[in-house]
């Protein structure tokens, strides 16, 4: 069922300061600084030859990721996001599978414009894992 | 610097249980596990067209991932790692930003018979980041 590995997100204080780490002292392709108001995070993405990491901070205090900030104030890995073919197929393979899916189990318009959906951690090893539609 | 992307390690409390949830629930192609005493972990890598995920259980009370696992009992992800093409001047560029590499900062040879550091989570975000040689 999935696919390539879309991204791993991490979280991070500063979006600016983590910008200039990967992009200076690891020697990492960075983007701009990009706001996602619908998501609530302020992102950076850095691009390596093979996926993406994704930096990203809350723009607000109702982001959700402002909970894991203050739990883990030097930041960290938030999640990791798998490509799947058709996210309906892959929801009710999950869902068929005991695996609960987050919010109203509607996939969402991720920031890549494409329909993602979350599944709790709990039920898969720990690990928030995004889904998305390739 | 960094090249591509290695694999994220995700450590797991049950390491049979995780391989067979991301065979079977995620439908992904697993690795059998494997056993890397000089490590002290268990392995079992979930091969995705463009990187891996190793899923990782401590194989006693001595293994660097003992204490994570007491932190997050249900698992959880552990740390990314990066290629590079000489571990040597990566550390030394490392260094030389204030970046702190653990142990002696000698380079060891990772679980892929490759030379393998890594870096302190505090001058990276809050990630612990693994560089490997590619």
């Amino acid at each position: 069922m999935i696919g390539k590995f879309n991204h791993v997100a991490i979280v991070v204080p500063d979006i600016d300061a983590a910008r200039i780490i990967y992009r200076d002292i690891l020697g990492a392709k960075v983007s701009g600084v990009e706001d996602y108001p619908d998501h609530g995070v302020r992102v950076v993405c850095v691009e390596l030859p093979n996926t993406v990491i994704e930096l990203m901070t809350p723009l607000d205090e109702d982001s959700p990721v402002a909970n894991f900030l203050k739990r883990s104030p030097a930041g960290g890995i938030h999640h990791i996001c798998l490509e799947v073919e058709d996210i309906i197929e892959a929801r009710n393979r999950l869902r068929a599978e005991g695996v609960r899916i987050l919010g109203d189990g509607e996939p969402k318009t991720g920031a890549h414009g494409k329909p993602v959906l979350f599944a709790h951690p709990k039920d898969l090893c720990g690990t928030l894992i995004e889904i998305e539609e390739a």
